[in-house]
């Protein structure tokens, strides 16, 4: 049962030519077996009305969502344009995605939303369009008045949770970017979420090592000596249950992922790849070390299918739920 | 049905204080179900005599071996000592290894063995005992005239086979490393190997990028585009069918791994990484580039779990029917 004192969520319809309208519909149609707390997108209805299958009511405030939803799939209008062509990117839908991000982000920031979930962008369509920060996540955070470099992306799927402790940079600047301040951060941000948004009181942090077989005691590289292992030291003084560093090719599988609540990996591949390998279709982005709750699916606008009626909602549904948890969660922990 | 024309194959004991003794007696108990071709081990008959639901055969010659194979387990006796301790690391169970290491590469240099499969030693063990090379791969390579850097190591499991192109180096040396030379000769070897011993005649190579996203158009670094994809052009070239550069996160989940036969990947934490997660008890190192067939477990000596009869022999057995693969193989595709 949704709890009625949780406003609606507002889902931002992202980039419209891509697969985002198809993965809200279809996660619609899926709100009773998925047991969805109610949502409303945030877009132009014009491009959700080539679905057939599902009825629109076109809402002027949040609070209009919840009664509409068992009947139709809530939409808060914000443009009047046509349709765009599904699978034709341009700087049109980037800029109604953009305006959808606005809005639903203001909307959650003000208390009328209960979460923000965001559907995929095309970042080289909203770079032409002007859009200057890297994603969504920085937008939301800027938003929310958290700097950049302390909204930190964690990845989840049912069996596994991974945060990249750097993200989208070459992996040269890898090493000189793993600094104890980096690990500590991102660590203190991982076992407050996990409390916060998950429930879990005292979370057990693994933390990969850089090197081949976590540096192999010195010889394959020296950064888990020199860097990783004082900033966990610290980190244990202060009450937070922190690995040593973990030979990374062999912590997660099955067994292994058992003996930890999530994992902080030093760079972008080491943890998605884990994490896609075994949650390709259900794996949710959450933006951590926000005042509100931000998720997201974790793939990207799939131009290349959309208008297809081919696109996998499981990602999205995954997000929507992610989310619902971590506001009730929040509820209880946040005081 | 094993083919009696293919000689048994030869299995290193590896560190008898390790598991190494027990997955090959339980690998020889399940020689039936698993349709083992016939092998005998290289070792000290003492290191067996405590597993009571096996009986040795102690031969003098592999020949020996593929007759007393139904009913007992072959051994080619290397050392008279006393039964070393297990989970007792020494430098004494570390020159049995090297030993048996020794002699069983010989007899399948020689042909008197159809392959070799490794069971794993100790590293620093063997260090100590003044072994002078990184691995049993450089070992048996230099003694088959191979150089070090033309013995490549693949990592098998049923739905993956990955080629680190670089393994055991710091990471941030990794970079540096990745030369087109180096990408040309991994992807050659891939696909002679995929050829020869796996009857994979037009093999699919794909090859991950090095940075997230595989530098994604040059924005996330450069290494794509100076290094990777002039040596695939060049490869292409000369007939390899190979992959553009690919995000490394989105390449290994099922859908993914169906559109090729392996994957080359710059680094270790890459390749095992998707390799470990997915196969951590059925996954297989097998040296390529080498004028034998060597196959090993991929795990170690796990001196820790060793003696207790809770050693998982999957991988050895995988190890010995991917060696037999091999020679069947190469057989009908050599020359």
């Amino acid at each position: 049962m949704s709890d009625p004192a949780i406003r609606p969520f507002a889902i931002s319809c992202g980039d419209p030519a891509g697969i985002g309208p198809e993965i809200i519909v279809k996660s619609w149609l899926a709100r009773d077996k998925a047991a969805l707390h109610p949502f409303f997108v945030v877009g132009n209805p014009a491009d959700f009305r080539s679905f057939s299958d599902v009825e629109l009511a076109v809402i002027e405030d949040p609070g209009a969502a919840a009664t509409a939803f068992g009947q139709a799939l809530p939409i808060l209008k914000i443009d009047s344009g046509e349709a765009v062509e599904p699978g034709q990117a341009s700087t049109e839908s980037a800029q109604r995605s953009l305006h959808a991000l606005e809005i639903a982000t203001g909307m959650t920031k003000s208390g009328d939303a209960g979460a923000i979930v965001t559907a995929p962008v095309s970042k080289t369509q909203l770079y032409r369009a002007g859009f200057r920060y890297p994603g969504q996540t920085e937008f939301v955070s800027e938003r929310c008045g958290i700097a950049r470099e302390n909204a930190v992306m964690m990845l989840a799927g049912p069996s596994l949770k991974v945060i990249p402790m750097t993200t989208h940079v070459p992996l040269k600047d890898v090493p000189g970017l793993l600094t104890q301040q980096l690990i500590t951060a991102r660590a203190k941000a991982a076992k407050k979420a996990m409390i916060r948004n998950f429930g879990i009181l005292e979370p057990r942090i693994a933390i990969a090592g850089l090197n081949p077989h976590a540096g192999e005691d010195g010889s394959l590289g020296l950064e888990e000596k020199d860097v990783m292992q004082p900033a966990i030291e610290a980190l244990r003084a202060e009450g937070v249950n922190m690995s040593d560093p973990m030979s990374a090719d062999t912590m997660f599988h099955e067994e292994a992922r058992a003996s930890y609540d999530v994992a902080l990996c030093p760079y972008h591949d080491q943890a998605l790849i884990p994490l896609k390998t075994l949650h390709f279709y259900d794996g949710v982005n959450m933006t951590l070390g926000l005042p509100l709750v931000r998720t997201s699916p974790d793939h990207g606008t799939a131009f290349n299918i959309a208008g297809q009626g081919r696109a996998d909602p499981r990602s999205m549904i995954a997000a929507i739920q992610m989310a619902e948890t971590a506001v009730r969660n929040r509820q209880k922990y946040d005081n």
